[in-house]
């Protein structure tokens, strides 16, 4: 089954997904807002469907297109790695309790809410375990069977968890506006959906008992890893998605093989100590702030300093530590790898795209500080703040994208000058090959061939270049233990763009709270990817 | 001067170029909200920092990169095609027009404005000039000096035509907002900007003159060619960016040299014939449309149901036309064409991209509609419109992707299998391509090598194929003028959103403007786009 023209074969399927995605989104955002007659059951319902179809699909996949002769003859040893793979169980456990809280919370007033509301967290709970299985045994797969089909299916699925991932942060975001809304005693959103009899703020169905609202905080709570889950899943979709109908050589495997006993012997200690460090403080700031934010007094101006002083703190760190990495490298002679990847042409593209989501919100910061008026000690501190998100997402991308892009260690370049250029040019002008000055007529493996095992061990083991690996090793962990804290910050709940009256002052609430709303999940989904993507630094390095 | 790695360089002029854009749309939207004290002074200024700094590089460009030796030895065939630079031309005529325009608007109460806001358009023109310049002369240029600096420099003005179109698309809409405000006189933004004492709608300033209404007149109407100047711009400068340090063979140009002589007579005359005749009366359409919406008698009702009425068949002709010319396409013989290609897989992109503007806005019609109320003939006919607009979309695409992949006429594949499959991999994993099935030991040509032309000429002689082609062009001369029409009208202020009340209604005014306005101007350039790329499409069939 050879295909002709694999972007018409891709083709079909991005168009079903850009579709159903565009549906979905106008749903949701349609049911996002105050005085429009989409309820919220209709978005339950769509998600539900797309589920349910999604699932079986899968089921579809695993019984019958997997188990076709022939259907999967190569694994992409770069999809799928462990870690990631490892991270999407842990979350969808995660939002295994999540179903079972808010099933338990829509439980709590049956007689008054449509059926669907419940049945929504079932029917997900079934997707995510099979789902979850689905991508721990196939997210390698190479299929070469019902192309089309296999396409569609993978896109669908894909569509589906960014649909779930769209109505949670909307869902989320409304929730935050509510509870904005209730602080400040204003009441932005008074008549919410006062058509919908089912709601939980109606006055037939309140959420008076303690089991209610325990359930209430918890799946509040569990939010952010429902997210992560599904982004995790896409990328992996994604990557499995592009790997249909690929060829690739069965001896071409050149995984990096890493002896695990030596994991954690090669580093200094030195930098997952002080990330170790920043973590703990990080921890008792964010506590601190949620704790002073939270109570009635006026103790907003002391939780926000602290905030922000431990935040550019650790970002001027970060921004340091990634700089001398990026410095490390000027000096370091492996070659780059520059195999086709899939995995990691998408590591790279959401390092750089979910990144815009940070650098627009301190843009926003920057103007609103430099054009603002009054110009004091949070001022300052807010605008030095967005300075070194700015730097600190710039540098880090700088290091995760040239780390990823070495060869594995060891390598060494050739004398002959790199071949790069000569990659570029397909098969089909190799006649037109030799008009090139720089590539040999006969094209030879850019990576050097593994004839000379042993002198492979020696630069390895040579003193130099191990120092270097060590820093390497230090700068991920320290990285890595960074960006988890700054995730945890944002993903459960620390909001000091509006706790700050700066922004909120210049561009009014519903203006900051849109761009915040839309910008702060990429963010926070950009924490958690370098997070997966400084592991793999850690391990290649 | 071989580069190691090409992504590496590549990185710091996106990042330069992420950073500047993000400031801009900060300014650009900051200034268009009521509330923000950002003035569009400061805006101005921005803009008119950048397009002096991306003059100057291009000068230097000019006058010392292009002429170092060896600066630029390959071209790319592809790139800068004569229709796109004609475009170019001709808009940035249109664009000189309306500096001259805007210069004379504001020159009309001198006395009340900031230096800046003449100084504008002036250094807009200077910029218009140099920069059309440039892209004529070097547009098919695969630069290879100067690495960094001319990546930055591309990157750097291609980041200044954007945040050009960002800032005409927000006038423009902000226009619209305050035409609907004074139509309705409700008055939406009654204190708009009352801090900018240099406004033209303070009382000092008045725009009262004949000749300053006529500027003012003037200049909104040439907006949609400047806004089409930038996009134009831009993407011959992201392909130029592509083509940076990018090695061609210098005999592999494989151009599809056309005899001029018989461009026009290849066609059956239907497809031309009908598509002026539709191009007529939507013209008459269009015309009847504006003069019965701005009337002041409630004669909305009847322009609407004429304006839906032919768009629904201009929009079911073209869909199935669309269809026709790809069931064509499934019993024609060409060889897809293969080649790395940076200018066609941006048309592609920038074709589903664009669409998604127009399916955006039929999705939250086609929700306005089914979950709405009111069910009569207009609401109906806005579901038809709706629904069509996404079919011919998607339909057309299809059309247009696949015309552009097809090979030069008269190819015919060859008996072989095609070998797609292995141009994938690249040279590096060559030793393991004896492992793979369906390769050759030695690669080959995927295009037959034109050995034998007398075998070509016979076939484009013969008769089957003849008729096949002359199909084909028929149908992508009725598309493109129906895209023309279809332009014309939302790009020349035809608002049915707007005049319908049912999304309105539905959505209130603010959210369903902003939905529109964010969209539709990409519903615009998708438009202007398939017109390339359908003149194109003619050329190659």
């Amino acid at each position: 089954p050879r295909e002709v023209w694999k972007k018409g074969g891709r083709l079909l399927s991005v168009l079903l997904s850009v579709n159903v995605l565009l549906l979905a989104s106008t749903l949701v955002s349609g049911g996002a807002f105050n005085k429009v007659a989409v309820y919220d059951t209709d978005v339950f319902a769509l998600l539900t469907t797309m589920m349910l179809l999604a699932a079986l699909w899968i089921l579809f996949y695993l019984l019958r297109t997997a188990r076709r002769p022939g259907a999967v003859p190569y694994r992409d040893a770069h999809a799928g790695p462990i870690w990631l793979r490892g991270g999407l169980v842990l979350f969808g456990i995660c939002s295994l309790v999540m179903d079972v809280f808010k099933t338990g919370y829509y439980s709590s007033f049956l007689e008054c809410q449509s059926a669907i509301k419940i049945l929504h967290p079932l029917i997900q709970a079934v997707f995510v375990i099979v789902q979850t299985y689905f991508l721990w045994v196939s997210a390698k797969d190479c299929v070469h069977v019902h192309l089309d089909l296999t396409r569609c299916g993978l896109m669908f699925t894909l569509t589906t968890n960014l649909a779930i991932w769209m109505a949670a942060v909307v869902d989320e975001s409304v929730h935050q506006g509510s509870a904005h809304s209730n602080a400040s005693h204003t009441r932005l959103l008074p008549d919410r959906r006062a058509g919908d009899s089912g709601d939980s703020s109606g006055d037939a169905c309140s959420c008076d008992t303690a089991v209610c609202q325990i359930f209430q905080q918890g799946y509040f709570y569990l939010y952010p890893f429902n997210i992560e889950y599904s982004l995790f899943a896409s990328t992996m979709l994604y990557v499995m998605w592009k790997n249909v109908g690929r060829l690739l050589a069965a001896t071409h495997g050149h995984s990096h093989t890493v002896s695990r006993a030596s994991l954690f012997r090669e580093t200094y200690f030195a930098g997952p100590i002080l990330g170790l460090i920043l973590f703990v403080v990080g921890l008792a700031v964010f506590i601190f702030y949620e704790v002073q934010v939270s109570e009635e007094g006026g103790r907003t101006q002391q939780a926000l300093v602290t905030y922000y002083s431990f935040n550019i703190v650790c970002l001027g760190l970060m921004t340091l530590v990634s700089l001398s990495g990026s410095v490390i490298y000027r000096f370091d002679r492996r070659a780059m790898d520059h195999h086709k990847n899939p995995t990691r042409t998408l590591d790279v593209a959401l390092l750089m795209g979910a990144a815009l989501g940070q650098y627009a919100i301190s843009y926003y910061s920057i103007v609103a500080v430099v054009v603002g008026t009054p110009r004091d000690l949070l001022g300052a501190l807010n605008l030095a703040h967005a300075l070194l998100m700015i730097a600190q997402h710039t540098f880090q991308n700088v290091f995760i994208i040239e780390s990823l892009h070495r060869g594995p260690p060891g390598e060494v370049p050739q004398e002959s000058p790199p071949k790069e250029p000569c990659q570029g040019l397909t098969f089909d002008n190799l006649d037109a090959l030799h008009t090139l000055p720089a590539c040999p007529p006969t094209p030879r493996l850019v990576t050097p061939s593994p004839a000379d095992p042993q002198a492979a061990v020696t630069v390895i083991l040579a003193p130099r270049d191990h120092w270097r690996r060590r820093c390497l090793k230090d700068i991920s962990l320290f990285l890595l233990l960074c960006n988890i804290i700054l995730w945890i910050m944002p993903a459960f709940g620390a909001r000091p763009h509006f706790s700050n009256t700066v922004e909120v002052d210049f561009y009014g609430y519903s203006l900051w709270a849109a761009i915040v709303n839309v910008c702060l999940p990429f963010g926070i989904f950009y924490r958690m990817h370098a997070v997966s993507s400084l592991l793999e630094v850690y391990v290649l390095s």
